[in-house]
């Protein structure tokens, strides 16, 4: 069993950045990556809103970037693998990972989220384009065009006025007759003039060789099929928390996602989160680092009164 | 009176981070800024622990990046001059900019801090030419090198046991015989062998043609002078919120920094803080950019609320 003064769970921005911090601090530290480093960066196409890229930079590429800056830190282990189990034992955090165990005095958790998918043939292919998860990033690529947004939540109404302000016309496409938005949000797209509701209504197909060309449409009233030309499509049926691995005590909100304070402190000594497995309203890039090195910060106070 | 959706009070990295979301949610946005962008980066010389630049980048550099990058925006208008007024009047946020009145339907208070100096000859031109307020930043360019650290408090005991691990012999100057900082710090420097303490003593003289050369120290209890050759100064004598404009209602910490919610609300609703104005444990240029985005997200969920 290998011992380390930290493990970072999740190489994505968060955990990137935590380990940047955690290794310059000193400490003897373990990036646990179960895939390529850069998590959802790598679902992103071109990043315009991470500050210091005026051009822009690929989600990708930064993700290289972040993943480039650790190499220097002779006191930070990278390890490949899945984490199977985290145990807290008497005070012991003992996570493992494929076929080994690790300790740690302090476990910062970076696993993130992963979007809920339709479900559809060709959707992995056709994710980055013109299939995106993110208005925000993605939105202005399709200034003056035709998108659709899937879902009726918070994140689909709420992104779709932030869309319309950008795109031509919207398309929004909700399996329900009634959106779980909150009422003044719901007003405020009914006002939109360039949103056009398509309520009962689900997709059936993607369309598009090398990029997204359309989609067909189902009207669960009538049954009918359509076929809907569009240059995106936004999914926002939801994300759920990487978190099956997580032990119980730590504590969550109604949807999986870990409450911490404002110095990313979960419920329990010596456990921090960090980026979008916390429970908090903008989980966007910069503010996934910026909480990776206020928790990397927390842990290095955490460990000189632990072991001071 | 000019009337924004949005005014973001400094355009250090949180202000710059805070205005790019602000301008792309749409939002008419006034950045003020009294001097050149970039804060206190432009006190920075290489930056090594912003994600995304594995080489470093210079502090000036990075500021320039992140100014450029808010230039595509035509509903952001930066605003050159001072803050000397900031009134809140039955809900209405007003702020007197040198001859100009602005009203803002929500505020950003990113004004950061204003570092203490020594207030000795030759000290503003020595900064960033061996003297430097930031161990985490600017540490690694003094490794096996000889360094003082100026203070006795928390950030003097704290930094000068992180850069102990990388420089060679590191002279602690503290006018007092005592630290002020936790015991178990404390503790923790007087087991640093390569620590040396010089207490009772303050420095009477900075010296250094093109870069620093050494300083003067005075031995409080003997009277005594003598000249310490170093190759670096680190002065940690404490820093202060740069607050003095703030309305009173806005609640803040014993030490005058502004208190807010994970979201970076303050206690009054449509004024938010961010960066090294709050109240937290780790002001960096990561955390910043981080705090400016959340903020400005909580802004537009704000407005959306307010005038939805």
């Amino acid at each position: 069993m290998r011992r380390f003064g930290a493990v970072v769970v999740g190489a994505g921005p968060a955990g990137m950045s935590a380990a940047l911090y955690l290794a310059r601090f000193g400490i003897n530290t373990a990036l646990v990556e179960q895939l390529a480093p850069g998590g959802l960066l790598l679902q992103t196409s071109a990043v315009e809103n991470y500050p210091g890229f005026p051009k822009g930079i690929q989600g990708y590429e930064l993700a290289d970037f972040m993943s480039e800056q650790l190499s220097p830190y002779t006191n930070l282990s990278r390890i490949q693998g899945g984490l199977s189990e985290f145990k807290i034992a008497e005070g012991r955090k003992l996570l493992h990972i494929d076929d080994e165990w690790l300790e740690a005095d302090a476990v910062i958790i970076c696993s993130g989220v992963r979007y809920r998918k339709l479900g559809l043939p060709n959707e992995d292919f056709l994710l980055g384009r013109g299939i995106s998860h993110c208005a925000l990033c993605d939105g202005n690529f399709f200034k003056g065009q035709i998108v659709g947004v899937a879902g009726g939540g918070n994140s689909a109404v709420g992104e779709s006025l932030h869309l319309a302000k950008i795109v031509s016309r919207l398309h929004l496409i909700h399996r329900r007759d009634a959106f779980r938005a909150a009422p003044f949000e719901v007003d405020r797209i009914k006002q939109t003039t360039n949103i056009v509701f398509e309520l009962n209504t689900i997709i059936t197909a993607l369309h598009g060789e090398k990029q997204l060309e359309g989609i067909s449409l189902k009207r669960l009233d009538t049954g009918k099929e359509e076929f809907l030309p569009l240059d995106g499509l936004f999914v926002f049926v939801g994300f759920d928390p990487v978190s099956g691995f997580l032990p119980e005590e730590i504590s969550r909100d109604s949807q999986g996602f870990i409450v911490t304070d404002t110095e990313m402190r979960t419920n329990i000594p010596g456990i921090f989160a960090a980026g979008d497995i916390r429970a908090k309203l903008c989980r966007q890039i910069v503010t996934a680092v910026g909480e990776g090195a206020t928790a990397a910060n927390a842990v290095n106070i955490y460990l000189e009164h632990a072991h001071g």
